[in-house]
This record gives C-alpha cells, structure tokens and sequence, in this order.
C-alpha cells in the first residue's frame, strides 16, 4: 500500500485528501490547524502532528499550500519535508506558486535525492470534491508516470506539459483565462441588464453558442443569486495574476486583456473584495457602471 | 406543408436552409449570386429570382443577412419583405444587427399585420451546418412559439430572451464574450510558447479545467495549425464590437474588456487581417510581443 | 465697423463675445435666455430678440454651441443663420462638433453664397475672459485670412490647421489629450498621496520637468483644494471623446490610451460625476483605489 | 572650495559634472569607460581612477547610475562609496531607481556615519546641458539645505519632497505621466495624420492650448521629422514602468492608463524598439493603426 505524505488540509486540500483515502492510499496529513486532520482521521486517513512526521518514511508526498513563501518553508526550511523525507521519495506540490520557485524545488529535491513535480490544479472547490480537478505537471517523465496513480485519484484530466515549473506556467496561463472570462461575464451580464434583457434566460443561450464555457456553467448561477461567498477568493486570483504579469514581463510577451483584467482585480481588492468569490468581479462592473443601487448588498459574501 | 421563404443563403444561410429541407420544410430560396440558390434546388429546395418571389404567399420568411443597412433594403425596400408577404406572415430574421433596427422592423411589420422576431443565432458555420445553433430571440412570446418549429431544426438551444431587439443585444453580448474569450486563448498560447511549454499539452489541460471554453475546443486547434482561413471574419466581429460599443456607450454601461479587445479587433483589420478568421487575434498578440518571425506566414489565410 | 452676430452667449460665449466688443466690433448678440444678452449689452453690446435679427445684415456670424444638433438646428434650421445672412457673410462657429457636421454646414453655407469656417478653441473659460484661446480653424484659407481680426481678439494661438472639418479633428485630438493628461495627473496624485508624499510639492517639481504641462498648472490647484465645480464639465468632455473614438474607429486608427480614458469618463458620469470638472477623474481613481474615505464628499461640486 | 566626488559620467551625468565645475565645485569624476573622464578633465574637474578614489575625503559624493543593481554595486558593494567616503560625507544619488533600494542606501548611510539624499531629476539630455533640471529630493530637511547649493547647479527646479525614497516616489509619477503624454501625442499624430491635417499647424495649436505640455514642445519636432534616437531610450523608460507598477501594486492604488501605456511600451520593446528615444511610441501607434508604410523606416533610430 503506497504511502502519501499529505501537508495542507484546506479548502482544496482536505478533499484531495479524502479522495486519495477512498482511492486505497494510506495518507498520513498534516495541518497547521488540527481539526482538518481530525477530520481527514475521520475519513480514514491518519493524523501527523508536524511535518516532519507526516513526510518522515512514506513514498509520496504531496503539498497544497497558499503561496510561494509558504510552500518554500514548508518545503526547503528546517524541519521541513527535503531534510525529513528520505532519498526517493516523490514530491508533488499540487500549490499554485511562482515557477521559479518549483524550479528552486526540483534542483533542491535532485540535490538531495529526492524527485519533484509541480501540479497545480484548476477545477475549485467542486472539482477536488468530485476528483475531477484538471491537473498540469511540470517534471521529469519518468517522475510523472510515478505519480499517476496520485493523480488520477484526484483529476480528470492529468497533462505533462512539461519540465519543472511547467505546471505553474500553465496554471499562470489557466488563471489568466479564468480571469478574463469572470470579467467578460460580469461585462455581459450588467449590460444585458442595463438593456432590460432577462438574464436567465440570456445565460442559457450564451451557454449553448461559442460564447460557452465552464465559468458560465459554473459562475453565472451565484452571479445571477449574487452570492459572492467563495470558492476561490479575489485575494487568491490577485497574487496568481501577478505570476501571470510577472513572467509575461519578463518574457517580453503582450498579454493586454491580462493585464487590464489584473487591475480591475486589485481595484476590486483595493474597495474591499478581497475576502469574496472571484465572480465578485460583476460588482466591480456594475459599480463601474453606477449600478450599485441594484446591488443586494446584504447578499454580498454572505 | 409550411412554407419558407429564405433570403440569403452564404456561409451561415445555406446550411440553415438546408436543414430546415431536411426537416420537411417547403423552402423557396433566394440570394443575390444564383449559384447558392442552384445548390439550394439540388438540396431539395425551390429557386426564387427576387425577393418578392420568395416571399409571396408564403408561411414564414427567414432572413440572413450580412448588416443592418443589408436587412433594411431587403426587408423595408421596394420590392422587399414587408411589400411583398402577405399579412399575417411571420419574419424571422437570423442577422446580425443592430437592437434598434430590429425593433424598427418589428415596428414595421406590425403597421402592416405581419409579426416579426429578431433571432440572430451563435455557434459558426459549423453549428449552422449540424443544426446546433444558439439561437436568441426577441418578440412577441406568441411569435416565438409560433416560430419554435423552424428555430428547432436549425438550432439546439432557442431561447426567447425578451420583447423586439432583445435577441439582437444577447447576441451583442455573445460576441463580447466570444472576441475576449478568443484573445484571452492567444494570450494564453503566446505566453506558453514563450515560456517553452508544449502547447498541445498545455490545451488539453486548459479545456479540461475551470478554463475550458467552447472557444478552446473550436478554436485551439486551428490557432495551432495556424490556419485562420474563415469561419468567421475580423471584418464581421468588428462590426458586432461596434454594436456592443454602442449599446453600452448608450447605457452608461462600463465595459472595460469588451471595449479592449474591440481596439485589438480594430488594430488587426487595420493591418489587413479583416478577412481572416476571428482566431487571427493570435497573430495581432505576436506581433505585439515581437514574436512575428515565428510565423509561418504563408499560413495565414490559407 | 465692422459688425458681428454672436449666438450663444453661455460660460465661453460670453466673455469671448465681450472681448469683440472690447476689441471694437459691433457685436449683436443672442441667447436662449436673455440675462445673457442683457449682460453684453451692459459691456457694450447690442441685443437680438431672435438668431434672425441677430444676423441679418452682419459682417460675420459667430456661433458658440453645446453640441452638433444645436449648431444644426442654429445655422441649418428654418429661421436659422443660413436663412437669414445676407450672400457674403462669413459664419465662424467656435462649437466643438462632429467634423461631418461642420463638412455639412461648409457645403451649405457655400451653396447659398456664404462662407463658413470651424474655429473650436481650447482653453477653458479663463482662456475665453483673458482672450488667449487656441484657436483651430478649418476652412478656405482666404476665408480664414478674413476672420484673423475677430480671431486674434479671442485667442493668442490661432492656427489655420486645414479645409473644412479640420479644426474640429484638430479639437478631437486637443480633448484626446486634455483627457488623458488629467487622467496621468490623477492616477499619480492618487499614487503619490499612497505612498505619503506631499502633494504641493510634488506637483511644483513635476511641473516644471518633462512632465509638465498646462494641465498641472490649471488644474493640480483645484484638485488638491477638492473643487470640482465646472469649469468644464465631464458630460461635455464624454461627448467630445464621443466625436474621438468615432473618427478614430472610421479611420481604422489605434488610439489605445484614448480609447481608455473615454471608458473612465463613461464610468465617472455613470457614477453621477456628469456635472464635475473634467479634474474630476481624480475622484475616479480614488474609488478605484478604494480610497473614497479620504474624500471630502463635501467639496464635490461645490 | 566644496569638493565633489561624481560618479557615472553618462548622457546626463557628464553635462552635470561639467556644470559642478562652471559652478566652482571641486569634482572629481569617475566613469567605467576612462573617455568620459578626460573629458570631464578637459572641463576642468579631476579624475579618479577608483570609485574608492573619487569619494575618499571629499565633501559630497554624487551618483549617477543607471539602475538599481548598478547604485548598490557603488554605493553598498566592495570598494564602494560607504566603505571608503569618510562618515559625515553626504551622498546624492541622481539616479532613477527602486524607492526601497534608496531607503536601504539611506540606512546603510546612517549606520555608518554618513548622510543620503536621493535625488532624481528630469529634464533629460537638454536639461542637463542647461543646468535646468527638475530634481525631486528625498530625505532628511538638514540634509537637503546642505545639498542646495550643488542641487542648484545642476537644476532650476529642486524641490524636497519627503524622506528617504520620496525623490523616487516622485520620479516613478513623473515617468508615468512622461509615458503617458508621450503615448497621448503619438495617438493624436496618427489620428490627425489618418483625417489628412497638417500635423505643423496642429501642433503649434495644440500646443497653445489646454493640451499644451513640456512634451509637446520637447518631442514633437522629433517626432514630425521622425528622428528617434535617444534621448531617453525605450528600455530605460521600461524600466521605470516597472518602478511605477510595483509600487502601485504594492499600494493597492489603481493606475489604469499607467498600466497601458506600460504595456505599450512592452510592446515596443518586444518588437525592437529598446534603444530608440521613448518618442518611438509614435512607431507604436502607427503599426497598431496599420500605417507603417508610411514610416520613413530609415530614419529609425538614424
């Protein structure tokens, strides 16, 4: 029975987690606060009370975690999973960080014996409970059909897409696309609104053209409710658009629309949307528009 | 056996003619070059010479036509629609225009007892050729069941979206979305590409996750093969941004993407990519990011 | 002496009319409310009841309007400038309007026997009470050499920049700018003000840099004081953006920045800001940057 | 007699090395390529073979560098002006570079005994020359006293604008408004070149007017005859865009136009424009809009 070191029981983590239990894997997690792993304990799987304990002797670890500086402690620092787990093991950080971070990962894990693949994930809430998540992996191939059978226990749709840090750059690029499309929505939807247009009914036949997409599918029901309670958190989208920025800076590529919906991201943050599903952008829009009157601000983030 | 009167019969017309044949219908075509109308015949259908003669006397009349000034004439001129169906005739107009001459029409058509939707639909020629169009339509809600058997065999999803117009401001916002949706992709592919990622890969994993897009599916994979013979033209596409501009711009209706992506729209046209399939918007973010030389120029087009 | 009908005696209209007087003219004036006219005559002038009376006769009309249809139904309506002045009559219209529209009324006043130019200025109405507008003019060169007499005593700039309409083109191009570099001042208070600058000094050093102009010496005052009483209003200025993007998007020219800072006028008016200065759009930046808490909502407008 | 230690003897540094001279400083110049020293010599200052050299025992140390990493290697590295300026020796730092990195200088100062300002000016090659820069100084207020008189020699508008780092604030504003009047013109040239009007006469009105800026009356006789060598080049100007979007990021502040104008300057970048003068915006605008045959490409650059 394969061994799954699991660090990170959050919102996507925790039913990862649960997913590799049902799937037959022996996962042993650690959270920094413990009642996630009671719960993990709870669905079968066993409870570690630091890292060092949850990566020390098993085959695979895997890491789910907020952001660059996070997974570089968790990952690099003292106590940590590259000076606890032994030669061999296969690290698989499924955190959506910048790629030269996974890249620092892959040389530090080589360094020491160990092997890492970047594999971040794109499907929300509702795509880690379903184990439907898409999957983009940066790494060696051989490295990748290792961590399959991980994988697949948690995505749909597992690609390598290339080697360390390749995964992030293709999350980078999946989180612009995401972006846009919330934006592109909310735009739609006030301005249908605006012209009087029942929104139900547009929502449905823009769904069924090429204007469809899985935001559509799976956004416009709570934009429409305007419930704003997230899901992915604008906060989150902000930092994941300044890896989007940062690399097309720094590769000298024109990423316009990128970049506009970027600043109406940090406007949106900058009045307080921080904290709300990244759908909240229609509330940027219609403010925007002079629209907040419509607005049932009660419903916000509730 | 209802009758069809239908006008105008290029990339999107032809097909919808033919399949409303298909479906048992007695259609009598007409378009301005004859040989469409021949092709028509062989399909099953009957050949008019002018309007008046596809009109006269028929159930319905069907009208798909490239703009606003183009339905005007056919359906207000001398010799047109209105002057020639009998009262009571239904006209179901599937172009593409302008919200306020729909409702013009409507108004038109019901001063002299006929009744009138606007019905543009979305999903390219080959949706018109599979019959699984969107389609988005404005009217009376009487109109619209009346019309439901001939929208039905053109289309998989037919929604009634509203009073006069109302089809044509969905529509508008269709192609709002469909325009960002697709520079978001090229944006997407060119950064990938320039971060050396496999862009097969990186697309299959895009579509499968919270990016996923009917516009990846259909359009992807000519972006790759960079083939951007149409399908659907930048010059068409611009027109429609000029309707969303407008209605917006009217409505005080903040639209910040929609009004971007226009520009890139614009910016390609000038630089001679109007006749070029909307994905073209690819080569306008290379040549914004310097990347022309990786062009297979000879591709274009073709 | 030489005569002159002056129409429209409103925030510009006014002192420039006095200045005529001032310079020597015989100026006969008319307003849609008659306070106006009462005040010129105290200055010296001579009030008409009607645009009729107030040009027949005349050596030269000048009009100063709102907007196209006013300066239509003024010189083209019935009872209106082209009606009413003798063959001869040279008509100055210093309205900012559509350069078609200002085609029209060249092509008009020539076909009647009269001569026409477009003379729009920049320069606010401190520019119009001090009598150092800039002045555009479109039209004949020998009609232009004509009007420098009652040019150069309304402005110090006055400049034959082309044929008919070019003044007007040269206008849109003056309010593309005008907005934009309010914009740029904005956005770089706002962004000063966050990172604890002091604001006073900051604007004199940037004044007298590259980034100078006559926007920070005109309008950085009022912006750091918070009075936004037009001044020139932002309704006007998103009118004037209007006759931009529309004579930029005929033309198949990129105008990005423009395009831009049109979509925040839009917004700002959306918001109620219509009635403000067009220094107003600082007011926009600070919503965006969810700094409105640090407004003095008590000094908008006031 | 006040001795100055000057180091970075570039486009801007010489010409203000040599005004320290006419205006009776000591200076004692360094430069990487030995050139620039002699001249430097032959105006009457002393050369310095070192860094170490240049700053020991003098009064005042200026530098004059192009980026951040350069002002750190000379001020904080090995050999450098900390390690060998005597403590009490104020450092002016003229150069354009990251507010964070001048506050960590000011520190470094401080703890070893010595006193820094940061200074940075425009004005460019021109201002330079005629010792009429505008310098934006942050620091300490007894500080910036002590610097007046060497300030003065080199600028006409110096202005203290708040402690360490605020000079920097200040430039990255000017930059961003440079930018964006630059960009602004560029679009109005293109759009008045596109409507046929000429360009001279709109420029001088234009000028004259509300639009009228140190930009126009610097950049445009450059632009009309196309001539585009530096002057202030595109990467540098790049750079100090990056300066600008950091900071507006870090401080939630919304710089919509900024971040445009920033991204057409990517663009430039990316498509070879780097080494022109920013001025090359215009080449920018009119590949945007389709009119490079219209480029005179020879004189690019020339």
């Amino acid at each position: 029975m394969t061994s799954i070191g699991f660090i990170g029981l959050g919102v996507m983590g925790a039913p990862m987690a649960a997913n590799l239990v049902t799937a037959g894997f022996d996962v042993i997690g650690y959270n920094r606060s413990s009642g996630k792993v009671r719960q993990l304990v709870e669905r079968g799987g066993r409870a570690a009370a630091t890292v060092a304990e949850a990566v020390r002797g098993v085959d695979i670890v895997v890491t789910m975690l907020p952001d660059s500086p996070d997974v570089e402690a968790v990952v690099l620092g003292d106590g940590g999973v590259l000076a606890n787990a032994a030669p061999g093991t296969l690290l698989i950080d499924a955190s959506t960080i910048r790629p030269e971070v996974s890249r620092t990962i892959a040389d530090a894990a080589r360094a020491r014996g160990l092997r890492a693949l970047d594999a971040p994930v794109s499907g929300g809430e509702a795509g880690a409970i379903e184990g439907t998540l898409s999957v983009m992996v940066g790494g060696d191939a051989a490295d990748f059909a290792a961590a399959q059978p991980v994988l697949n226990a948690v995505g749909s749709t597992v690609v390598h897409v290339g080697p360390a840090g390749a995964g992030q750059t293709v999350k980078a690029a999946n989180q612009l696309i995401v972006a846009g499309n919330i934006e592109l929505l909310a735009e739609a939807l006030v301005f249908l609104s605006a012209h009087g247009v029942d929104l139900e009914s547009a929502v449905e036949v823009l769904g069924g053209g090429l204007a469809g997409s899985t935001v559509i599918q799976r956004k416009a029901p709570g934009m429409l409710n305007r419930r704003f309670a997230p899901g992915f958190r604008v906060d989150l989208h902000h930092k994941d658009l300044g890896i989007v920025l940062d690399a097309a800076r720094a590769a000298g590529v024109a990423v316009p629309l990128a970049s506009h919906v970027a600043d109406l991201v940090t406007s949106l943050r900058a009045q307080g949307g921080g904290p709300l599903d990244h759908s909240a952008l229609l509330l940027q829009v219609e403010r925007l528009s002079g629209r907040t009157n419509e607005l049932d601000e009660e419903g916000e983030g509730a």
